[in-house]
Order: C-alpha cells, then sequence, then structure tokens
C-alpha cells in the first residue's frame, strides 16, 4: 500500500481525493492536513465520508508528511512551492493540484497569480500531469504539476485538430462553462446558491489565469505560439465543464472523426462520441471520463468541438490520481474506474 | 381598453403574455383558447393567476377572436399561417409568437420547419417585430412577426458592430445558452428536471431553426450575406439566454464601447452596461431588459459581446407586448415596466 | 409622494425593498444606506435595478433619515433597536424587518437572539405586522415589527383553525422549508450552492429563534399557551416558504374549507385554493400572496394545512410594504399587485 | 459470476442497477430487456455506461431471462405480476423494484394500485426486501418484493421507537421529501424542470401509495394496527430523500440515541449520526446509505427522527442488489461500498 498525504483536506478537491482514494486498492491515506480544522475528525466534517476515512485532520507537518511516499497538494495557489522541495529532497513524490508548477515561466506565473513565485528551479523539475500528453514524462516525475479544470477540458478538444496542423491556431475559440464548484469551498457572496442559482453569466473575460496555460498546452502542441480566446461562464450546477471549441480549418481533405478516435484510441479515460452526439457534463459526473464530439456545421470551415469532463475529477482529483497510478508503476486506471452518477 | 385574444394561452408563452397583459393597463384579455383545456378556468391551470385572469379556456373560434382588436398566436409553428389570414381581413391586427412568418423566403421555411408553408402571401406584409430594428414599420404593421428568443439575444447583440461594419461578416460565432422554458410546455423526456438538472449539454449543433432567422436580420443590417456559425446549449435554470458573442474586428481605430452606448441610448429595454462588466441572465429575469457588455480580451482582434435577457419576455412575450403598444399608439414601455427578479 | 428611508439596503430584504418601492406609486426612496457599500451606485450593485433606482449608497445617519416620513430596517437583528427610538422621537415611522421588536418579552428575545435588548421600552409601542391579525393596529401604529418569513407562512395557515377552537394546541406541529435565500446574503460556508444545491436537509430542530415568535403569536389567537415542534428545512431553490402543519382536531362537525374561506374572504394576499389543492411555492414567487389549502387524510382527526409564501415578499419586504400603506392611509394593496413570475 | 437479467432497464432504477451490476465482482448482466428501445445499444441510451455496459437492449423473452439466475424487474406496477411465476418456476430468483408484491392483501393492493392482482397466490410467497428487519427470510428468499423509496426513510427512522414500544403509534406523522427521479423517467408536464425547478410543494395528500406500505411494515413491528399521515413532497433537486418523522413519547425513561445506536449496529448501511446532528441528503447520494438523527426539541414528548437516503440506491436498486448478495450468500456490501458525491 502506498502511504499518501493530502495537504489541504478540506477543499472540494481534497475530499474528492479522499472519495477517490478511500476506494483505491492500492493507497492508504496516512495524512490529512487542514490548518483551519486541524483535531477534528474527518467525517465530522464530512459525514459522506463516514465509515470509509477514519482520520483526524492535523496540522500540516512536513516530519509527518516525509513519511508519506507521495504528497497531494489540494492547497490554494502558493502553499506548494513552499514545501514541494523539501518533500522532494526526502524521497517524497509530490503531486500539486494547484496552479504553483503549471507555467514554465515563473515571471509569467507571478504576473497571472499576483505573487513572486517561491521555488522557480523546481519548474523545470515539474511535469504537466496531462497523462494524455506526457505519459511516459509523468511515469518517471517527482514533481506533477495537475492541469488545471478549464485547461483540461479545453487542450483535450483540440488537441487533435493542432496536432494534425488542421486548424488557424492564430483564432483560437473557448467558450467554457464550469459548475460552480469550481470556485472552490471558499465563503464568497459571489458563490452563495442565491447568487448563482438560476443565472448563467461569464466572467473573467479581460484575463483568466487558465489562459496562460491552455496557450502555452496548445503551443506545444502546435510547435509554435496560438492565440486563444478564453471565456470562462458560470453555470447553475455543482459538478461539471462543458467546453465549447471553435476553429478555423485550413483542410477540407481530412476525415476529422476518425482522427480524434484513432488519436484517443488507447486512452482509458477519453472517450469519442460517435458522430453528430453532444456529450452531457451529467453523463461525466463523478467520473474520470472526457467525452468529446466534434462537428463541422453545414459543412463549413468552422469546426466545433464540445468536450465535457467532472471537473473536480478528470478536471482535478482523478486527474491527479491517475498521475499517481503512473508514478508508482500501478495499472493507470486502477481506483478511477467509478461510474458517472446518473441521472 | 384594447380587446386582446390570445390563441394559445396554455403554453408558457401564452402564460407570460397573460401575466403581462393583466397588469397592462389598456388591455382587457377577452379571449383565451387552448384546445386542450377548453373549459377549464385559466387560474386552475395557473393558480399564479388567480385574483388577476378571470377567464375560462375556450376553443379557438374565429367569430370570437375577431371581436378582438388584437390576437396574439402563441402556439407551436404552423397555426398563426392557418388562422392569421382571415383575422387580418376582419380588421384585425395579430402578432404571432411563433415562426410562422419570421423568415422571408418560404421555401427556406419549409426546409427549416418541415411543413408547406400555408399562407406564403402573407409573409411579405409580416413586419419582424425587433423594435429596435423595425420601429416605425411596427407602428404600422396589421402583423407581426415576433422574432425568436436566440434571435432576439444574438442580433441585440452584434447589430452595432455590423451596422458600423466593423468585424468580418464571414466569421461570426454565437455560442448561446439558454434555460429550459424555451423548450416550451410540452411532455418530453428530455425536457424532465432528471435529465436536465445539474447538467449542461449542446444541441443541434449541425443547423437549428433559429440560425437562418439571425442570419437574415443580420445580413439586413450588413448588407451583404453573412456566415455564422451558432451553437445552442441548454443550461439548467428555468429562464433566461446568455450570448456570446464573437467577431473578428477590421479596425483598431474605433471605440466599441461608445458605439454599443450611442446606438441604443434611446432604447427603453437595451441596457449597455459598463466597461468590464459581465451581464447576468438573474439581472433580466422576468423583465422586458436585454443588457449588453462588449470585451476586447487582451486588446486583441476578436471582440466577445454579451447580450442577456428573459427568453419568455423580450424573447417572446414581452417583446409581442412591446410591438402592439407601438402598433396601437401607446407609450412603447407601458405594462413592461416590471422590474428583474433578483435573487 | 412619501419619502422612504431604507436602512441596510444591500441585504436581500433591502433590494427587494427597493424593487417593490421603485415601481410604487405613492413612495419615493430618499436614502438607501449601507455601511459596507456606501458612496458606491446601488445599481452597481444591483444591476436589476438600472433605469429603477438613481441613488448612491449613504452611511446611516440620523439626520439624513430623519428628513423621511418613513424608515425601513432591512438590518440585521440588533441595529434597529439602536435607532428607532431617535426616528420615532423626530416623528418618522419606523418598519422593521429585523426581529428586534417581535418577541412581547425582552429577556425571551435577549436569551433567543444571544444579546441585550438595547430598547426594551420600545417594544410595547411596537405593533406586530401582520396585518391579517393586526390590522386596526397597524393602522396607528409608529413602529412595525414586521414578522419573519417562517411566522408569516405558519400563523396564516394554522390562525383559522386555532382561532375556532378546532385543534389541540398542545400538539401543533410546523414541519416548514425554505429557500436559500431566507438565510440572507452572507458570504457563508453552509450557503455555497456546492453545499446547498441539490441537497436538503433540517436545521436547527432543537431551537430555531422563529419559535418563540409563532408560539406567541398562536398563543395570542388561542387565548392560551400552545405547545409547537418546529422543523425549519432548507430546500434547494431561491425563493418560497412551504409550511407544513399539522394539528389534531378536537371536533368532526366543522365544514374546515368554508371556515378558511370565511376567515380570508376579504384578505387581498390570502388565497385559500379550492378543496384538494397543494399549493406549489413557484405559484408565488415575486408575489406578495400566501395561499393555502387544508386536508383531512383519509377523514382521520389529523389535518394539514399547506401554506406557501415567498419568503422575501409576504415573508418580509412585500408585507413590509403593507404595513406602510396601512400606516399612511393608502389601499392596503398599492405597489403590491405584481403577479408571480411562472414558471 | 451470477447471471442476472434486468427487466425494464430504460427507466431509472434500471439504469442504476446497471450502474451497480456493471461494477459488482460477482456479477454478470447477461440480459437488459426494454420494449420502446429494444435494438439500441444500451450505452447509446445512457452515455454514462459507455465501456462498462456492452448490451443490446433486447425485447423481454422468458427464455432468455430463464438462462439468468436472477431477474430485477425495473418495470412499471403490474409487470412483474405477469411474468414472475414463470421466471420462479423455471428456478430463477425474482426481485422485484416495483410494487407489485409489497402488499400483504391482494384486494388492498388493487384499491391502491387500479388493478386486479393478477397473482396473488405469489404474494405469501414474496418477501420484504428490507434487510435491517427480514434478513434471513431474504436470505432463504426466491422472490423479493424490494420496498418503496419513502417505504424505506420512513420504517429505517421509525423501527426502533416503534419496537421498543416508544412512542404512541396512533399518532404518527411522516413528512417526507423526495427529488424528483422517484417520479421515474416518463414523460411529463408535471415533472419538467419548468415545472419543478425552483419551487416545491406537497402531493397526493389526500392518499399514496406508500401509505399501506409504510403502515404495513410498522403495524408489523408494533405488533398492532397504527395510525399514520403521510405527507409526500417534490424537492426541487434529483436525488435524495429527507423523512421528518414525528412521534409522541409515552416515556422519559429511555436513552434513545443509545437506542438507535444499538439497534442499527451492526448495520452496514443504516449510519446513526452523532446527537445534534442534522442529515443531509447529498451525504447520501450515490451509496447506499441511510443516515439518521433523533432530536427531541425543547425535551417536550415529541420525538423528530430525521432519515435520509438515496431513492434510487437504498431506496430501490441499491437494496435490491443488497437482497440479492443476501440470496447468494454474497457479503451483504459487496459492490454497495460506493461513496457518496459529495459535493
Amino acid at each position: 500500500m502506498i502511504r499518501a498525504g493530502i495537504v489541504g483536506g478540506t477543499g472540494y478537491t481534497g475530499v474528492e481525493l479522499l472519495r477517490i482514494l478511500a476506494a483505491h486498492p492500492g493507497v492508504e491515506v496516512a495524512v490529512v492536513t487542514s490548518r483551519t480544522d486541524a483535531g477534528l475528525r474527518v467525517d465530522a466534517l464530512y459525514p459522506s465520508l463516514r465509515k470509509h476515512i477514519d482520520k483526524v485532520f492535523s496540522l500540516p507537518d512536513i516530519e509527518a508528511l516525509a513519511q508519506c511516499e507521495v504528497v497531494f497538494f489540494a492547497t490554494p495557489n502558493g502553499t506548494a512551492m513552499l514545501m514541494a522541495g523539501e518533500l522532494l529532497e526526502r524521497g517524497v513524490k509530490v503531486i500539486d493540484l494547484s496552479a504553483d508548477f503549471r507555467l514554465q515561466d515563473a515571471e509569467e506565473w507571478s504576473r497571472w497569480y499576483g505573487m513572486t513565485h517561491a521555488s522557480p528551479d523546481l519548474i523545470e523539475k515539474a511535469v504537466y500531469g496531462l497523462p494524455e500528453v506526457n505519459r511516459e514524462a509523468i511515469k518517471e516525475a517527482e514533481l506533477i504539476a495537475c492541469p488545471g479544470c478549464y485547461p483540461t477540458a479545453v487542450q483535450l478538444g483540440f488537441l487533435p485538430l493542432i496536432e494534425h496542423g488542421l486548424i488557424d491556431v492564430r483564432h483560437l475559440i473557448a467558450d467554457v462553462k464550469s459548475g460552480v464548484s469550481g470556485a472552490g469551498r471558499k465563503a464568497e457572496l459571489a458563490m452563495l446558491m442565491s447568487e448563482t442559482g438560476e443565472s448563467f453569466k461569464a466572467y473573467a473575460v479581460s484575463g483568466h489565469r487558465h489562459l496562460p496555460e491552455i496557450a502555452q498546452g496548445l503551443a506545444r502542441a502546435a510547435g509554435q505560439p496560438v492565440q486563444l480566446t478564453f471565456v470562462p461562464q458560470l453555470v447553475p450546477m455543482i459538478r461539471g465543464i462543458h467546453a465549447t471549441l471553435y476553429g478555423q480549418l485550413n483542410t477540407d481533405a481530412e476525415d476529422i472523426q476518425a482522427i480524434y478516435q484513432q488519436r484517443y484510441r488507447n486512452e482509458a479515460f477519453v472517450d469519442v462520441l460517435p458522430q453528430g452526439s453532444h456529450p452531457d457534463t451529467r453523463n461525466v459526473r463523478g467520473s474520470n471520463n472526457c467525452q468529446l464530439s466534434v462537428h463541422r456545421p453545414q459543412g463549413g470551415q468552422t469546426v466545433v468541438v464540445l468536450s465535457v469532463i467532472d471537473n473536480l475529477v478528470k478536471g482535478a482529483s482523478g486527474q491527479a490520481v491517475q498521475a499517481m497510478n503512473l508514478m508508482f508503476g500501478l495499472d493507470e486506471t486502477l481506483g478511477l474506474n467509478t461510474l458517472a452518477l446518473y441521472p
């Protein structure tokens, strides 16, 4: 059994890690830390975990964490970069669900995240944890930067088109909708049910932190910089991301459906739907799946890709466990075969 | 008092007309028809109207309707085109909330709506009831084709850019999200709360009936054909449409915010939000308002317009009453000043 | 025009007062205060009020408020009791939507609200603002204690049975469900959409502050103390209260339906539904109505009353305006005839 | 591997059975029937099952079903009673999720369900499948009548009090709230999201089919008839039942919390929460758990029990699989340890 620690176990990605790891046959959750709830039983805060997690939140402590083989950071941005170095030195693998190691450029990171990066030297050591792109590197990694939720849905949707050079990468549009759990478990006026229920809105159209992360990933696939317009939007539901992606085809010659099926034919968690389908976020709710479909309305030059994930699973904690499985030589799908909860 | 009749009073646009007209100081609802519920008190079906509407649903009857000065059709597509002619001949003004008279081209209409148009001769008589475009014509009209809900949100959002020739009309994208009431009051599996709650999906990406209507309106504004990609999507909420519109600017020279404010400065029901705003559908819920904002992310060539309406008010019954006010020489806002219901 | 002030205009009862008063033909909103948002335009915080409220939030100031004829307190508990006295002395009528003056017994108030009452002398001056019980006293009142939302729904439901002595007042049960806006506009973890959406729960079963208020009102009607079990519950919706009330009949002789109809036959805002009906909260959403039905399952001794209101209207701001109308000799329904928003 | 068949695989209890059985290590789903969707791939109708269920819906056929060791009926009422007999004769165990065999009295069944019972002789053969009451009988059973969703939540909540004779069984009240999936996957106007979203209502107060089933179960526990008032109510959420139960204590002598903990100490799926808790339906969403708490407000004679389940799991398909495990000598919890999906 792999001994795992979770730093920041009281947020939604933390409790989702606990839900997944509690049922994972190869992992023992050894430590769950929380500054705010130290001393409290985990299942007192989260009764959904009763009978499954028999732990008490502890204060974050390097000594205790260093007894683990892997430590997940389910913390706000800016925490993992302070603690990861010491854990790595002591031989602990680190999987960071926050944004600390996602951008290759520390200065760009600082601009978007509003703080100086505390461990710029670790950035190049970090492997971007999108298995569909970086599987081999993840297997060898000591430090994983888990992709953000929006970036996962957008990259998986755009990659086949970009890798095959089929669209104009100077005119990419990602119109993406997220359930409210993406905002995390924080007491904010704007995320009250009275404020977000029965309403739909865009936000951060002028620039969202996931923009440079997506652009970085797509540029890597394209072998050149890309121009992306990214509009995040808030849906009155709890879980789910739906990316609606637009590109301008520069060819008529290709069978795009076949390209998508081919690209993901060996991927356990990316599922290309039959031609003409429209994925529903509910069909991946609670699962680690991405469901995709690709359309070319009226046979024109605009291609439309629809890509859905559960933001807390494939967009966060499930993908983190997928990376862990790879790092420890386990079956990549271990503990991740939970079916989506429909209806 | 204007004597008004409503044909098809049991759907959502019908009951919304009743809600608005019951409080309208210049209208008396004289007839409300329903084939399925004839003989039933209106407020037995809709207890929200108790003490406000003291009527019984009747079978549709030309004689009774001909006693009205105006008849609203809140019927499924294909009904108004059978009855409008006779009412018009008898001097009754007709306001059609269905799609029967929206497209100028009867053959195109037949292709999209799957039936032969029964009154192609009336099409040219019909005035497209978008007051922000057609105010003077509406004042003189005998027959109004009320715009669809998606077309209202999209046209109001794109018009200033297109009228000023600021964007490339061959590459328009409308990514539009609607609450479930847009599907109407019909017993359909797909619209059960268990099917649509807590989920988000696109539909009809290959082609939706509102596409030719939007394209027709934008082409008229552009003075040339337009190329539009239109993706309708379903939001787990009851009321509201949020259009996210993308265009490619062909100039850097203009103050777009000022153009929008100028375009709509005299419009009672179109409200350009301050620069940097993001409209929420809840802020127009139950009101006849359209709230708009316009963005140019990262100062690039892609302009993003956000446009919200209540699909049942400005997207249907409110706009119909706005047209009626114009047709009868009333204050355009009469009976339409209800504030949005927040939260 | 009555000059009205609102203290605490940023909460849900405050913005709801603004929605109602903006459309009230006899009132001018002169002052809207907010400690947290002073200096901000009201419609910048609440875009739903754009074009209807042209005011800036000011700091609460007795001088400015004293220029009003009536001041509404839409504040947290404990504020009105500090300011009401001075305003009353200066001839301003005060309508308190908080709980400060609801309980006749200052000590009991202190126990439930966890603070010493600052103006116990004003308590007896205060009139409990339930027009269906206290209409004449409200007309003469200088200080109104508006009923709580739960107490309004429960009292209107139980009163006919209790006034006629038909049920055993030692065994009353009120199982009441509220939408989340009842918790107010406060940044609380428990009220996030991720926490309250798609879930149902009871809370405060051991004792809720509205229990003594309800018991006081029912005891007054009974002429003796009552024993009430009150279970408040949270529904994943924004607006609405549904009270399900249980009593044990001590007679078979009465036509209960007729008693309810008789009791409320002259009430504009209490509507007894036909026998066998089940009221929906949506049918009163946004309106000042209470809809009621009364059942006697299987003809047994247990009577079940179903009573629905919109917690922010009849349960708060609408009822406050109803009281204001009475205090100023206006038609009781003025500005309150907005129809419910269905669907 | 146990070969299992599902008759009526297109409803919500059917697809929930598929979700559970697809992950059950001891079961192979051999046949899934559907009259309406025969010939369609199961995962075409339910994309949430892609990669997990590789089956095509077939027409119901006794020969094919007789090859199974167990057949689940996830059908509307009235189907299982027609087919169960022949399957039982051929040695197939039958687990009926519909109501056909729940009531011991065939005449009472006919009154409530509006049809003559086709197999009254099988009724006494049927074992009521509530393991917490009937575990040993279930192990020996050939035919299981799975309890309804409301009856499961109510009986588990009341049983300890009734078995210990602590409450007056002539005055039981069950105020129960259900998510909309309880109404099944049927195209009904009343279950549209536009009709049920953002609203709360009671229904069938005069008498609901689950009333005699609950009364029968409680009477068995009491050893005497009981008088129950049962009010079912509809919550705007998809999954979950919350029963709020009221009884009148006839003693002060007992530690009720201890009685509940003792009663359920060996039950894997019934979890008595710590004193003072309020269960949330979300904490059992997707799991087979019932979470309970018991309160005695103000120390009075009224006891309040709060009991939550997921109506599709412990209230239907999960409980059916729990019974199957018992019938086949498997670990009772096999395949049922999925954690609840929070948030």
